[in-house]
């Protein structure tokens, strides 16, 4: 599942080649690593005059460690840059934005990172405004594909309400663990999270339970939740016994053998769960999911049931049951996978597609019934991962699927736990009903 | 502007060389001609059980003289697939899909036509049946990508109360008018819409205003506005002067010079529109566009400047002067034209997907407010189309942006025109707030 492209790239001969040849050029993105300072370098942060979010902001990072520059030094190579849009009120003040990224677009260093802070169109007092911060979307996924170097760019809405609600997602969209988010938009809504006793350990007594995870995606989401502190129960088919037992162990946590799709497997999860000493979870990850790709013309009614069982109907069962014995805790998070194909369509997955769209809308329907409970729901949407699975594609489409995107590399499975580390973690919780790309900001969409 | 490969491909060689190497195969898209019949050849349609849709749908289409089959004939081609889905509740029942679609995805005839019909997922009355409905996207984006050779593919939402508002919107979607239109969702909102005394003239009587009209699509507007009844008020730049006389001439129009960035052209216009015989228009197309392309880095104040006045100010002043004087008639239309760049965002144009992510803002913010007013306000989203402008365009830009949709091919300016056309049909009284791209659903996106 090795990169080779990438590797040569970035030798001393290949970046030599790449260069004369205009070849695409994926540059070595920064990843996490414990210990590492959370941004590569100081974070310039400017405000259209009026906004209301940079002050929290200036106060949260400095909390965090991070040196902020309100005006920068000619040279200066920064960070990150992050503009507070808060206070553009109409079109004509959008000129605030270009005065912002004209002049400091060429100081952003390698992976370094550009935020837009935003209040969500929904929440504006008129069309006006409605309108202007709308538009900012255009612009953040502009920046996106056009700088390059493994910058990331990214939208936040926040709404009136929610300023004390960002340090969780700034830590993570400044950080390395949001290596491969970008061009995404983000809603934080109102209201004041618990602050993590240790950003280290943000899960800290909490207990995870993770679907599908002996292998790939699923294995680097239950290691990921272990590194941030949770118990985690690690859940896949008995067929995948031996390399579940193996990721269990590896994360301290506890195996479980159990086929979603049997139709007793909710109630006997709920039994396991409600045996335990807290009886309950407080992290539900619905990793587990299959394709079977055929064109609808050749498909087996087998190859449709199964791929939208898996994907789709047992994650609801297993909410259902969970929900209705109360064996998901206050302040719990539900998170699903979903897929760019759930979102753009592909050929060959009709099945796959439909049960990835019917994710997104699980999330989107579900969020409102389960905010009065203090429960969030969100999903990732993972675009081109380096996997077994995705090592075993035709040359010329995984190539395709590496490249196109304003990475131009595939992302690793821990980019997706990452994702899903921060939707777990304490400070995100009034983050619901989000969806979240993982894909490098791949061309391809709705 | 001609795409000679296309033309190649077609050919009798052509077609030959394009098979043997397996090269993109771009097919020659049915486009409507007055006199043809709305669809080529009869259309089956299936439904769930419990289905709301099917029963309206088969009256409206017999009343357009279309030929209905509810049970299919072995070996008969279709000229499109409706089914539909109202009926699914939750996901097990997705399977009438696959059910539907399975034994008849090779009977769509060359340019066929797939329709699904669902309930908004916001307007169901639970999760369940939310996740169900939201999960067609994934099987309509999924069909349009799979099935080529012209096929277009669309998701109609159809809100409770709104089974008499789909006849406009059946009659574009199945003609050759909705060619270069696939992949889209379309939200129909509760109500009856009046019907066009005759639907080949349905916008007769109707006052229509085209900004940026002289050339390319902005000419192909007033001239199909023009052909389906309207009188057509085309304004451009005085600079575009003969131009613009031409195409007033050709639709029997009126021209109107007038630049609408300069301060007091909205007041121009207002006043222009208030001294006509009905005091006011009907139909607001606001076309009006320019690029000014540079990375933000090397951009100028002025090419900020003009690209937000021109496609984003502009029309927000015109909307409010004219809306303010009670200029645009009860039942009338504003239309506006995003883009793909301004959904997807696009490397070098910061300033132009800024001011096209607002044209969907101001869409969206500005619908409900519209709506006590009896006025709906939607905008198109061009991916790309063969102007005079693509054709300028790098060559390895041009092959991609041509190629790299379902269509293997561009839009022709008349697409976008029939797109807006439907819009501004009395039919679509209860579409508003939609934004539909006309992109033969390229792979770009968000």
């Amino acid at each position: 599942m090795a990169d080779r492209y990438a590797n040569f790239a970035n030798s001393g001969l290949g970046r030599t080649v790449v260069k004369r040849l205009g070849l695409p050029d994926p540059p070595r993105l920064r990843r996490h690593r414990p210990g590492d300072p959370l941004v590569d370098g100081p974070v310039l942060l400017g405000a259209a005059p009026g906004g209301r979010l940079s002050e929290p902001v200036r106060k949260q990072l400095g909390d965090a460690g991070v040196e902020v520059a309100l005006s920068p030094t000619e040279g200066t190579r920064h960070g990150a840059l992050i503009f507070d849009a808060t206070g553009i009120g109409d079109s004509g003040q959008l000129r605030a934005l270009f005065d912002f990224f004209h002049p400091y677009a060429r100081s952003v260093k390698v992976s370094g990172r550009v935020i837009v802070l935003g209040t969500p169109p929904e929440a504006t007092p008129g069309p006006k405004e409605a309108t202007a911060q709308r538009s900012l979307e255009g612009l953040t996924r502009s920046i996106g594909k056009e700088f390059g170097r493994g910058v990331t760019s990214q939208l936040v809405y926040v709404a009136p309400g929610g300023e004390a609600a960002l340090d969780s997602t700034l830590r993570f969209l400044l950080s390395g663990r949001s290596a491969y988010v970008s061009g995404q938009v983000v809603r934080i809504g109102a209201g004041t999270p618990p602050a993590p006793a240790d950003w280290q350990r943000p899960l800290d007594g909490k207990l995870a339970l993770v679907t599908g995870a002996a292998r790939g995606i699923g294995a680097a989401i239950a290691t990921t939740l272990a590194r941030d502190g949770a118990d985690v129960i690690a859940l896949d088919v008995p067929a995948a016994g031996d390399a579940l037992a193996d990721v269990a162990n590896s994360c301290s946590g506890r195996a479980l053998q159990l086929d979603l799709t049997a139709p007793d497997a909710p109630a006997r999860l709920a039994g396991y769960l409600a045996a335990l000493p807290h009886a309950g979870a407080d992290i539900v990850v619905h990793n587990a999911g299959i394709t079977r790709d055929k064109t609808i013309a050749r498909m087996s009614e087998d190859r449709w049931d199964s791929v939208i069982g898996v994907n789709l109907t047992a994650p609801e069962r297993v909410n259902d049951v969970l929900l209705e014995r109360d064996l998901i805790h206050t302040g719990g998070r539900i998170i699903g996978v979903a897929s760019i194909a759930g979102i753009a369509g592909n050929r060959g997955q009709t099945n796959y597609a439909t049960s990835k769209a019917g994710v997104i809308g699980m999330v989107q329907s579900s969020a409102p019934l389960l905010e009065p409970r203090g429960i969030t729901i969100n999903a990732v949407a993972p675009g081109f991962i380096e996997t077994a699975m995705t090592a075993k594609m035709p040359v010329g489409l995984r190539e395709a699927g590496r490249r196109l995107n304003s990475m131009s590399q595939g992302g690793l499975p821990i980019d997706v736990a990452e994702t899903i580390a921060w939707f777990a973690s304490p400070g995100s919780q009034m983050i619901t009903g989000n969806v979240v790309r993982v894909c490098g900001q791949s061309l391809l969409g709705a």
